[in-house]
């Protein structure tokens, strides 16, 4: 313990003195960055490294590497699966890319950003808007997460359905590798075919394979006209045919398509108490729909007249267009309450899971079916992205249970969830990623061929098990990386 | 020599033995499958292998192998830069995927297909459109290529402007390993962010890592509607400024938006002597626009609307939209028989190249200049896809010269052009991909870092070497892979 103590404080030490006490935070300081969005996990770390530049984040991946540190690296730490939480304080150092957030270059005719990993999405938002042009990724946690973070989880969101995950809206990658070297890939092509396409690997690889600092990015023009509508309907089932029925009626213009339960309407308004929903919760279902636009098409008249036809057709019961960006800040405030509503209601299960569009209803019923059954006191709030296959089918636990009988109920209904899942080809993270929280479902599920290229690409590109360790996977190499330390 | 032949039947008889005869063709029935699209380069083979089915392909992999063969995978052979092309008749084979041609899926209701690597092109469109579907790869040889090459070389085509390169329709994957391992991917889920992507890495490595042979599609509704217009401009300069214009004005449902230089009218007619252009070859520079949709808006009108503005605001000197499905064809000859008109010409440099959007009027106006001045016998033809600053920057040679001559004219002007092109940060395969044909002007740019990732991860997916010799890049292990063979 003594030994271990004096190893950690050299380790620091050692630190400080290669990298300068400025890049270096310790004891006390750490302790942020080694807690998770929702706090309730706390990690520990040896150190947390602050660079301010690609050299630095070189210098800092170097140090680490001599002193046969870990590395965790860390954007705005607000995912979802502990993917950015250092667990040993001993072995473990976090490279946060807090400080390196400069929009390097903006290429409004090139329809084309670079910015640093650390840049706050909202940052890049803005910037992009400052010029007329979008950057469509959209997401709740847009007010704090880095760029290099979304890029690292391949992040989602609401407008995936038009825009695609983050992988569809990147040119290219400045990523410092295990070994300190840099792998720039800042390409600004919309169109280069020269073989493999070696930042596929670090997109959604959650700091495993190396550490991005920079990111190109494809940027659009600036939707001009956004039209919101609340749809209420018979069921999923009649929420699907009318996603299918918009794609072709609206051309491929959605850049959202929501489902939510009646319960949605009702938690929101428990978190919100001015909250006016516009239509009543009496319905078995909901769609809150957005078509965006520039130009010469007209977004409102499009959507007025597509939900006409859903109205004549009897596949939407009712329905409501918003008439002014309040109005339909008013529709979404609905999907964000319900959000809070949950959170309000205590511990419950939150799920991410996916399945071919063609099977979403039947196995939304028939999960909240083995939920009814098996756990009759808990209720089901499934809502999510309908274009996608991507439903969170949450389950919240019996009103008033005691705290030790919530984690069992929570735990036995994810099963009951992932059982149904499983059977309908699902994945059980269709947005969020892997970290640690969900490291055990997905290697229980990962078939042996894509276990072994797993770990073929890690050890190419890690061979000392260096970077995140613990995340995703466990390799064999991390076991072998650390051992204490002798002065040197 | 008599040794080498006596090895060779040995190992052509130990595969029919293995295989069975009807998967291996010898001899003279070899020599089409080792011959380029162009019909310029002859390679040869030891063998044919022509699976029927994965576990066959499997088989083929593993008696290749096991005789220490390598392997050349081939679906349509109608690639542009010899990289299905065999070279050694005495240790590489080709596996065809020809014999895999079958739809083994169609689900409208999750707009998605899964097909076999040897399913030809127009063959899978068709499939989709018979569901009044759409998938919406278009290119020259979809009458011939097959859907495991276009995933293999990440083809591009007219549309990608809409729809993105195939890496971005492609929603899984099965490949045979070189060990005879099957890589069992072929999701039909939109959205699975469960860690690292494996599947990105077989997408345009040619067969350098896999053999891929089976796909899962995205498909989109289909286009009913199909607006196609000519417009006469000024330079390049004011297409690509029309080009930013239709992106806003048009809501990005522009399918294809190409530029032409005057003599691709000229060209067209030559090749084409019926065709009647609607617009004279007298302007600096023509667009061919396609927008398309389905539904409630009126694709014709947003058109004529978006041309009327054009012309108005004086950006366009000229323009025609198509009346009918036959106008739009012939508007589409001239870009065809553009192609027609230079082979007719004879031979010349092609080139497939890309430069950020915001630099391509200068790289072309740069280009065309350098050639001129250096070999002003020489005529330019530039055109290509605006959007994706991708452009076929061709160079005819003196006219009336003799073959021996013309050789090294094209590779002064290719080098010229490359010079060019480096100035300005861009790609020397937009989309063509990397093959044999342009190895040497691939690995001369390949930064180090870059080249010691790919052979990384050349090492850890085919430690043996085993995979397409001599595609995109050498690769130490390939010139340990194959020994003489004793008999045994």
């Amino acid at each position: 313990m003594a030994d271990d103590m004096a190893g950690q404080v050299g380790d620091a030490e050692q630190l400080r003195a290669r990298l300068g006490p400025d890049l270096v935070l310790t004891g006390e300081a750490v302790l942020p960055y080694c807690r998770d969005w929702h706090g309730d996990v706390q990690g520990q770390a040896l150190a947390v490294l602050r660079p301010r530049s690609t050299s630095e984040a070189q210098d800092c991946m170097r140090a680490a590497a001599a002193l046969k540190l870990r590395v965790v690296p860390q954007g705005g730490n607000t995912g979802l699966v502990l993917g950015a939480l250092p667990e040993d304080g001993a072995a473990e150092v976090v490279i946060s890319l807090e400080r390196m957030t400069r929009i390097r270059s903006l290429d409004a005719d090139n329809f084309s950003a670079v910015v640093e990993a650390g840049a706050v999405l909202e940052q890049v938002m803005a910037a992009a808007e400052a010029e007329g042009l979008f950057f469509p990724l959209t997401l709740g946690a847009q007010g704090s997460c880095r760029i290099g973070g979304n890029v690292s989880t391949n992040a989602g969101g609401v407008n995936v359905l038009r825009y695609g995950m983050t992988r569809e809206l990147v040119l290219g990658l400045e990523v410092v590798l295990p070994d300190g070297q840099l792998f720039e890939g800042l390409s600004l092509l919309r169109k280069d075919n020269r073989g493999i396409d070696l930042k596929q690997l670090f997109i959604g690889a959650e700091g495993t394979l190396g550490l991005v600092t920079a990111v190109a990015l494809k940027l659009l023009p600036r939707p001009e006209q956004v039209a919101t509508a609340l749809v209420a309907l018979d069921g999923l089932e009649e929420v699907i045919a009318l996603y299918r029925q918009a794609r072709r009626d609206c051309c491929d213009l959605m850049s959202a398509f929501e489902f939510m339960p009646p319960l949605a309407i009702e938690l929101a308004c428990e978190a919100m108490p001015d909250l006016r929903p516009p239509l009543d919760a009496a319905h078995p279902a909901y769609a809150l729909i957005e078509i965006s636009g520039s130009g010469l098409v007209d977004i409102d008249d499009l959507m007025t007249r597509f939900l006409e036809g859903a109205l004549m057709s009897g596949l939407a019961r009712d329905g409501v267009v918003a008439q002014s960006r309040a109005q339909a800040a008013g529709l979404w405030a609905i999907r964000e309450g319900m959000n809070l509503g949950q959170a309000m209601r205590g511990r419950h299960l939150r799920t991410d899971v996916s399945v071919p569009l063609s099977r979403l209803a039947t196995f939304v019923a028939e999960a909240e079916a083995a939920v009814a059954a098996e756990l009759p006191g808990c209720t089901c709030v499934s809502y999510g992205h309908v274009g996608d296959g991507n439903v969170h089918l949450n389950v919240l636990p019996d009103y008033g249970l005691g705290p030790d009988m919530i984690v069992p109920q929570i735990l036995k209904a994810k099963k009951i969830v992932n059982e149904v899942l499983d059977r309908h080809a699902g994945s059980i993270s269709a947005e969020h990623g892997i970290g640690r929280l969900k490291k055990p479902e997905f290697e229980a599920r990962l078939p042996p061929v894509q276990r072994e290229l797993l770990t073929r690409i890690k050890t190419a590109l890690d061979p000392a098990g260096m970077m995140n360790p613990g995340c995703q996977m466990d390799h064999p190499a991390e076991a072998a990386h650390h051992a204490p330390l002798a002065e040197n």
